[in-house]
Formats: C-alpha cells, sequence, structure tokens
C-alpha cells in the first residue's frame, strides 16, 4: 500500500508539484482547466491529505491527547479506563480522529508531555483525568495559547477549564442512607488514592453522612488495586469492633473484598454487606452479585469527548454534570445479621 | 504555553525565517556564527521541531498505531487489552513515542484506518492484533511501501510480516494433562470467539489432547465476554451427562463461570473445576481463587513494541516466541468428587 504524494499527482497529470499544491490548497495560480485535471488524478489516485501537510498550514491534525499519570501496571486492573477510552474512541471515531494515549510515571511527567504534543502539533487538545488539588498540569493548560483541555473531575479541581464530573457526594450519601436503612451501624469506606480531587469529595460526603445517620463511619485508605483493597478489608474486619459493611471506592477492590470476606469465614451479606463503585460486568459475576454505583463509565468517556470538540470549536470554560452514579443493589447487601 | 515557532525565533535572532530553518535543520546557507545564534535562541526559547515539519521532511511521526476492531464497550470486561497497551507504552515512554488508538466496528474498517494512517502520515508502525485465516489486513500491509507492521498471533496467520506469539497449543495440552491427571474424564472448554486464529490452534491442541489421554472432550462457544462466558457454562453444567472440569479462554469468562456455579449450587471444585487463561489480579481475588494459565500479558506488550521498532528499523519479517503461559494451580481445582 504506498503513499500517493504531490510528485506522483504531478507526474500523472503532466504539471508540476507546485501546481499540484495550488489545486489541491485551493489557491489561485492555476488554471480552471489544470485545477479541474488535477483534482481528477488526485482523486484517481485515492490521494488523501498528508497529516503532516494539514498540520504545518494550522489544520488539525484529528488526534486527542490523553495522558495517563500511573505505574503502566496498574492499568489492567481496573475496567474503568478502557470503559473509558471506549467511550471517547465512540465519538472519535465519528469524526475519524484518533486517540494518542502515553502512560507516564507521574504527573509532572505529564505536564511535559503535554508541552512536547503542543509544541510538535501532536494533538488538537487534551483530557486530564484524576485532578488534584493545586494541580500543575492546570497551570500549564490555562492562556490563550494552551492546548485545549478538558477535566474529567469536580469544577473545584478544575481551574478555569471546562470540567466534566459526576455528583459523587450525592451518590455517596445516598449509599449510607440505604445501608444505615438497612439496620448497619458500623460502616466501613475503602478509598482511592489520597490527594485525588474525588477521594477528597468522597470522604467529605461519607463524614458528613454517617454523622447525620448517626452510625460510626470507618475510612481506611488504599489505592484503586486489589491488593491494597484487601488490606484495606482485612484492617476493617478484623477489628476487635469490626465494621458490618462497606462501600468501595471501585470494583477490583471491592472484589478483593469479597475475597477476603470469604477467607475470614464471613458470609455475604449476613456478616458483612459489600457496595462496589462503577458498576462493571464483574460485579454480576461475583457471588453474591455486587451491589454497587452503577455508573456508564463508557457515556461518561463520550461525554468528556464531545465537550472537548466543543473546547476545540471555541465553547466558554463550562461544569458540565453527568449522570450522577445510583445504587444498583444485588445480593452482597443486607440487614446485619446481629440487628435481624 | 504557547508553541515557540520558527517566526519566533526569527525574531528574536534578528534573521529571517529562512536563516532560522537553515540552521535548525543543520543545512548550509548560513554563517556559522549566525547558525550559533539562531540555535542559541531557539534553545533558550524552548523550541521543539513541529512534528509536521519533520514528517514532511520524512521523518519519524514518533507515533505507533493499533486499531481494535470490536464493538467499543466490550473492551472494558477484559483486562487483557489494557494491560497489552501498558506493556506497550512502557517502550514507547522510554522513545517519547505515543500510542495512536481507534476503535473500529470490523476489520474492514482497520484496514481502512491503516490506508488513512499511512496516507496520512499519522503513524510510523502499526501493531495487528488477533489475526484470522485469509485475514484482509495482511495484504493490505505488504508490499515494500506499506506501513512497518507486527502481527500478534501466530506466524500461520501472519502472512509475510513479523509475527510475536506465544505457543497456546502447549498451554493448553498442559492444561488438559493436568485435569487428567486430578482424574477428570469428560472436560470442558469455553471458547474465545470462533474464526480468531488463535481460537482455531486451541480447538486442534483441545481436540488432540482430549484424544491422546482417553478422556472426552466438548467445546462451547462464547466471544470473551461474561455473559456469553455464563451462557456456555450452563449449557456445559446443565447437559445430562455434564463435564467435571472446564478451561476458558479468558479471565472474565472463567469468572462467570464461576458465578454460575454457585448459582447451580455446584461446589468448585468438588464438583466443577475450572481453569481461566490470561491470569490477572481479579483470578486471585475470587473464591476460591482461580487456577489459571498465566501468561505475563504486560511483557507480552512491551515485547510486541520492541519487535515493531525493529521492523520500523528494517528488520527482516520473523516469528518470535513470547514465553509460553504456564499453568498457576489455585483453590479451583482438583479432582472430581466422583473419583474420590
Amino acid at each position: 500500500m504506498a503513499r500517493i504524494t504531490i510528485a506522483d499527482i504531478a507526474r500523472r497529470a503532466g504539471v508540476s508539484t507546485g501546481a499540484v499544491s495550488y489545486a489541491l490548497n485551493d489557491r489561485p495560480g492555476v488554471s480552471d482547466e489544470t485545477r479541474a485535471r488535477i483534482l481528477g488524478v488526485a482523486a484517481e489516485l485515492g490521494w488523501v491529505p498528508s497529516q503532516a501537510a494539514r498540520a504545518l498550514s494550522g489544520a488539525r491534525v484529528e488526534t486527542v491527547g490523553l495522558v495517563l499519570a500511573r505505574a503502566p501496571e496498574t492499568l489492567g486492573f481496573e475496567s474503568f479506563y478502557m470503559q473509558f477510552i471506549a467511550g471517547i474512541e465512540q465519538v472519535l471515531a465519528e469524526r475519524s480522529y484518533g486517540l494518542l494515549l502515553q502512560v507516564v510515571p507521574d504527573i509532572e511527567a505529564e505536564v511535559q508531555a503535554h508541552r512536547r504534543w503542543h509544541a510538535a502539533r501532536r494533538v488538537d487538545g487534551v483530557i486530564v483525568v484524576d485532578p488534584r488539588k493545586d494541580d500543575p498540569r492546570l497551570a500549564a493548560l490555562a492562556g490563550r495559547d494552551a492546548l485545549p483541555a478538558v477535566v474529567v473531575g469536580d469544577p473545584e479541581f478544575a481551574g478555569d477549564l471546562p470540567a466534566v464530573f459526576t455528583d459523587d457526594a450525592a451518590a455517596l450519601r445516598e449509599c449510607v442512607r440505604y445501608l444505615a436503612g438497612l439496620g448497619h451501624r458500623k460502616i466501613g469506606r475503602v478509598s482511592g488514592t489520597e490527594g485525588f480531587g474525588h477521594t477528597t469529595i468522597r470522604d467529605l460526603a461519607f463524614e458528613g453522612e454517617v454523622a447525620r445517620e448517626g452510625v460510626v463511619g470507618r475510612v481506611a485508605r488504599a489505592d484503586f488495586t486489589p491488593d491494597s483493597g484487601a488490606a484495606a478489608t482485612r484492617c476493617l474486619l478484623e477489628a476487635d469492633d469490626p465494621v458490618t459493611a462497606v462501600i468501595y471506592d471501585n470494583d477490583v477492590m471491592a472484589f478483593a473484598g469479597l475475597g477476603v470476606a470469604h477467607e475470614l469465614g464471613l458470609r455475604v451479606p449476613e456478616d458483612v454487606s459489600l457496595v462496589a463503585w462503577d458498576d462493571s460486568p464483574l460485579c454480576q459475576a461475583a457471588f453474591p452479585q455486587l451491589t454497587a454505583l452503577s455508573h456508564d463509565v463508557t457515556s461518561y468517556g463520550a461525554h468528556v469527548a464531545r465537550r472537548l470538540f466543543e473546547r476545540m470549536a471555541g465553547a466558554e470554560a463550562r461544569a458540565y454534570r453527568d449522570s450522577t452514579p445510583t445504587l444498583t443493589v444485588r445480593g452482597s447487601t443486607g440487614p446485619p445479621a446481629t440487628a435481624r
């Protein structure tokens, strides 16, 4: 499959490469007749404008960038990112855009990647995930000449950039009320990575809602990986005064927690109720099936991509609320045995 | 963050943009003194050569492409692709390359994407996954002027392209021998998508090995999704003469199968033994933990990326065997109750 060049068209049409360039760029400098002949030859040869040439002329490079600042090996644990990317791809595919994906160790490296991509015109815009307090990425993406960007997270952590977010606080409050309503008096929470904006927001919502319900709330820190989720679950369940319900910040930690409960000889949900965040097909494959805060992550990714296209077209920075995760009750939650 | 252009450098250095171009491209046309001044100014401004300009000059665009021909929503089910991509990214990151990822509905659309990328110089090479018999992608990637490519799969399905593969037949044979050795006389297999090269290879290995061991082998077709895995498991376990062990073509189908076994009131492994393919952290989170054909998918992705760089540098097409998946025995397999 050879690439068709301007030289190929020039040769076939019997004109100079300059004439081909004028014709293809719809600029004066060739007669209408010659232009028509050149366009005919170009069409016949299946010519596609070079991305590089269009970038030089200031046009789009038809690529959107996503940097993930994580240890590469942690990516495979969560279905979240692949679902999210699948959603982005749905929208990009409609426009024949590609997604340029790079995994880097930390957000400082992410800032460098954005800078490099922008300088070298490799992307038309970027998606920023897991925003945190005083996020250095936002400063680097501020200003009139900056790369267009959309933040995936609460507007509180998005600076002056557009943000697409879910109301995690509302979702977590609903979950705490549900568990308290079942009779749970000691509720645990296995959190995601400390420092992430959404972890802070969920922490505050949890703290506020357990106080409002007059129940005990305990938080064990983890980092979204199964191992950390298992360790945090042990902490909560092997305490002298263990919790009878646990809410997790993602699905794989809830899975790992289910394994720990089985290992400790605890029945689910009689001895301990478990709730996952980000429902996934695996939540339904578990036994018992996992109650989850369901969110359509693929639609979320698609929503973010649409907002980025709007931003690249010059839209003002705004905050867009995506649908709030809702509680899907399955077999892993019920009244605590002690209250029965 | 503004992009530094040749015009900015020219202005600051007090020279023409042509002079800047000569200097930056290391071509004659400016004095050594002027060249030094221009390079100094460029360094001071933090200039990075434009990707577009380098592409036009025939240099690399420092991007590798991967098209996934699947329904986007199925991507989130399997940790395989995210782990595989994480491995690719490890190698790309060392070279500051990006991965251009596009999800398309079928391999005909994949051929179009390759063609478009090549014509528009958006990638330096591509990775082709899930090769099948008479794969139209191979023809489109054949020839001297074609986009450099590496096939992830058995050389039998890779045409004249380099291939990186695992010896799935050996892995499956080991697994059948292990189960037969435990006393299983009726072994099931829940397969991946029909038509994929590796499905065919595993089918043949399974058929051959059950015959050699003198046991009954039954295949139920699925497509890597949890729902299909659950349905196939029901087929195998609800038959009049059910199997006592099931080997799955990935991890999420094995998970779904575990859920079905629980649902049917079957004990694992006493009533039915289960084996997953592509070990993942989730296999260890399950209860009982899943015996699996373990393969380091992240390393596999890294291996593929390294071979693609070699190919882009002009290496001959060869077949490279990656490590063979090995059986990791955990709690989901044991002797069948009837043989105890």
